[in-house]
């Protein structure tokens, strides 16, 4: 593999990692909020895990700041620099291993995730979605959901399958649209439930609890 | 008009009514429960308004007899009896007509509603679903949405357009599916969801607090 692809803060060789929690790589496009969130998690002992490296599709997320911050490796993969989609996905899953990464969460990241990572960790890929799953796929959710005139939105946590916001739901949560609801005002509450939401859905899955059936995320109860 | 195409237990012609109250069409299919959840609110002032008709595509719907126990007409309109959907439509509009409806409420009828009925009540026909829509349009909501997984599903009333399930939105709410929920348990709740919700919708277009904007359904405060 050649190296230029990669542009990591901390180096293409981590320094030998001893920590033997679970290991989280979170993919992210924008801001990161969901991202703080998880780490903060992390910090203090909420979730048992360790997030170990962020990966962004965008040189300028603030999410990347946000882990250099909190001492987490940081991995801007460019998909302009691969000339294929595929060789792209090589790249994000190569890194994801190189951190020993054993959950993967999206966490606004804007792309659809490519099957060698899928494959790579099996029934180990999140996605956090601000609408209630099947209702409301896509980029434009929030605003989507607002313009269907919906009375109930909400946030979905989902373990990614090769289509788009479909795979088996772990966590949904729902909001009420209120009458005098902006789309401003709906993406704020959204916000905040989605940062609850995929911290309860990482938790669970570091306690091992989660249990894909099918379909259906079987959460067992805890020991 | 063919009277024998309609089979009215109250006879085709009605005695003069000078009741002055919203005069409420109920179409169904069934046993009726929110049926006799809008019986019920009207008849203990819930709902400023009387069920003046009830109208079955099966003659042996449990609800015409719940109707007729509330001393309410029934009639029951024979899709078989008519050569053409739009003459089965046309008795259907000719029976809400005919007992002076302002507003027709679909309650668990199971069949998409024509044109002619839709343009001749402008805003004014109602629908019930079981499920949160856009999510789970169609016949076997509840059932699907168990078996795709969802945590989060629910009820919406919805005014009824030329599409089956997706005209605007009056009212939802959301019911949490639980760990140990089978087909049957999720069924009872929503149904349960349904009678409060369907009455709520009415009793707002009752008070007249319900304005159709675009596919938004603003809902007016009380005066």
């Amino acid at each position: 593999m050649d190296d230029s692809m990669f542009h990591e803060d901390a180096g293409f060789f981590p320094p030998v990692d001893t920590d033997e929690r679970l290991h989280i790589g979170v993919l992210i496009s924008g801001s990161g909020t969901n991202l703080q969130a998880l780490i903060d998690a992390c910090a203090d002992g909420t979730i048992d895990a360790v997030v170990a490296v962020v990966i962004s599709n965008k040189p300028d997320a603030f999410g990347l700041e946000r882990a250099r911050r909190a001492g987490i490796a940081t991995v801007y993969v460019d998909r302009t620099a691969y000339t294929t989609i595929a060789a792209y996905n090589h790249a994000l899953t190569a890194a994801l291993m190189q951190h020993g990464v054993g959950l993967v969460v999206m966490a606004g990241y804007m792309r659809l995730l490519g099957q060698e990572v899928l494959t790579a960790f099996p029934g180990a890929v999140m996605n956090l979605h601000p609408a209630l799953l099947p209702s409301f796929a896509g980029a434009s959710a929030i605003k989507d959901a607002f313009e269907h005139g919906v009375k109930i939105t909400g946030v979905t946590v989902h373990f990614a399958d090769e289509v788009f916001d479909r795979g088996p739901i772990i966590a949904q949560e729902p909001i009420r649209v209120a009458e005098d609801e902006t789309v401003a005002t709906l993406e704020a509450k959204i916000h905040e439930v989605e940062h609850r939401l995929v911290v309860d859905a990482v938790r669970l899955f570091a306690e091992g609890r989660l249990a894909i059936e099918g379909r259906k995320v079987r959460i067992k109860a805890a020991e």
